[in-house]
């Protein structure tokens, strides 16, 4: 019944599926939760505590994955020695140079994997060495870029099969479902990287009103905007924003974020009430445009069981439409 | 060897594989050129020019579809019946309400086909009455809005499913080989519309010089603009915008569209001259991020048969990685 990839068998996984890193809400139960449900969890270490990530990375077990924000550790490159010390089954990079790291990380022993957003940050991923590339399509929830999912999968996985063919592409934005999953490895894909169907499920330490945000919410509803980097005094990086479900804050602030930076104080203080509140009116929700294939807050491993039984069935029943299937 | 699905049977194809109604470029000869490939050819009629579109609709044979920019074939409704005169395989409307035109298209036989942008949208088409709606994601070159194909294919499928599930989808955005073609499928549609691989085929009218600029550009250098549309003093409702390949005339004006309205007669001229000189630095080359996988100018039936076996081999191949295939 599995579906089994390069990507599995390379990282022991039953499933070729992987919690993205989305800083501490990929905490260390949820990270747990993905790799018993035979995926590959992942600690989002995000803009760094140390306290935190030591704690998570402890309860996420020995087979869970560490991701930082790129341009944040560089803040505070003491994090990775921290993050290799538990001997994690990968570390991700992103949003970033990731070379200043990468020696340390391949010279570990660990599998280096990269999040590139558009091909010239495949070819750096490329040149850092990296052992897995994540092509993450701007449909995707949280940070991210401009390019589609759809044609950015195939494009890199074509990069990396001229230069570097033993490196594995994991596809990324918008996969929510078994069609999601079957999608992605018809782009060429050697698996998946999963986050809003996570931020959702019960397992995520994310608060219930926000999770309810989420499949209350459509993909026309979301929007990629800074105005929640701007109001936290976040310095992301160009090109990068976040993708979210539109709010009472994105409406006052989307397209305003310059007047929105003189506010910050104030701003700053209603966004941490509303988070204080599990206020979804104000407090960021970030998921994708597949917000419209979320209908449930449900459990992890049903989650990726229907996830990989679906995609299965779908890859069978559309082989059999090639017509002379019985050659 | 074909891929059969519901669109190719009710259609009649040998694919399920659709030309994209390409204002000007989508003419007699290439939409014949994809019908006798085995696929279904479409006359782009644009912003409306009764007599090209009498004599390419003619030149196009009776097997193709005809489709309009919807906002403007309302300010010139007499376009559609000398369309609906030529008995064409489908009326494509795109970019605006259906409504006004449904009933005379559904009562002249004539399968209706809304392309969508967003959930909403295919709403509204399905309240039309819509016998097929292209859910088109931001990848696409040309015309068109923000949502990703990824995550938008399914959710329409879905709405299509609860609400009218003899209706058809097509997938359409970032599409240009087997890959693409076997993932829209993967994703629930019944078959693709491609747009920009056929801009770059051997039978279209660009010029080429234009058609070279898709094959050496790269996604990562397309944008979404409304610079051309502003500069031709085309009235485009919201949300839309255009993918063009970035070249200086982005370069000069994108992020200055204000300033751009009040120069147009100079740079309307600047651009008509460019268009006459096959000039892709300041004329606009209508390409999809789908750019990195068009390596060379080719005739149609290469494209759609390479397309189609590529298709099935990576689908057959998929079904294989499932490691109970024998049961």
């Amino acid at each position: 019944m599995p579906i089994s990839t390069r990507f599995s068998e390379r990282f022991g996984l039953r499933h070729p599926v992987m919690l993205a890193p989305m800083a501490t809400v990929a905490d260390g139960h949820l990270a747990a939760s993905v790799t018993a449900a035979g995926g590959l969890g992942t600690v989002g270490g995000g803009y760094g505590n140390a306290d935190w990530l030591e704690r998570e990375l402890t309860a996420a077990g020995p087979h869970a994955a560490c991701g930082f924000i790129t341009w944040s550790l560089a803040e505070q490159p003491h994090l990775l020695d921290l993050a290799l010390a538990h001997a994690p089954a990968g570390l991700v990079l992103s949003f970033g140079d990731p070379a200043p790291f990468a020696n340390a990380i391949r010279g570990a022993g660990i599998p280096l994997i990269c999040q590139v957003q558009t091909l010239a940050l495949a070819q750096s991923a490329l040149d850092a060495g990296a052992d897995v590339l994540v092509a993450q399509g701007a449909e995707a929830g949280g940070h991210g870029a401009a390019r589609g999912t759809f044609a950015l999968v195939p494009a890199v996985v074509d990069l990396v099969h001229h230069q570097s063919p033993d490196t594995l592409v994991l596809a990324a934005g918008g996969i929510a479902d078994g069609r999601g999953l079957a999608a992605g490895l018809m782009l060429g894909a050697d698996g998946v990287l999963v986050g809003s169907r996570f931020y959702a499920s019960v397992e995520s330490p994310v608060p219930a009103e926000l999770k309810q945000r989420v499949v209350r919410t459509g993909g026309d509803q979301t929007m990629r905007t800074t105005v929640f980097d701007v109001a936290r005094g976040l310095d992301w990086p160009q090109p990068f924003d976040a993708r979210v479900a539109g709010n009472q804050f994105t409406d006052d602030w989307h397209g305003a974020e310059a007047e929105l930076a003189r506010s910050a104080p104030a701003q700053m203080a209603r966004y941490e009430q509303a988070v204080a509140d599990h206020d979804p009116s104000v407090a960021a929700v970030f998921t994708g445009e597949d917000a419209d294939l979320i209908h449930e807050v449900e459990p992890v491993a049903t989650l990726i069981e229907r996830m990989v039984h679906d995609a299965e069935r779908t890859l069978r029943t559309a082989a059999g439409q090639c017509t002379d299937s019985a050659t």
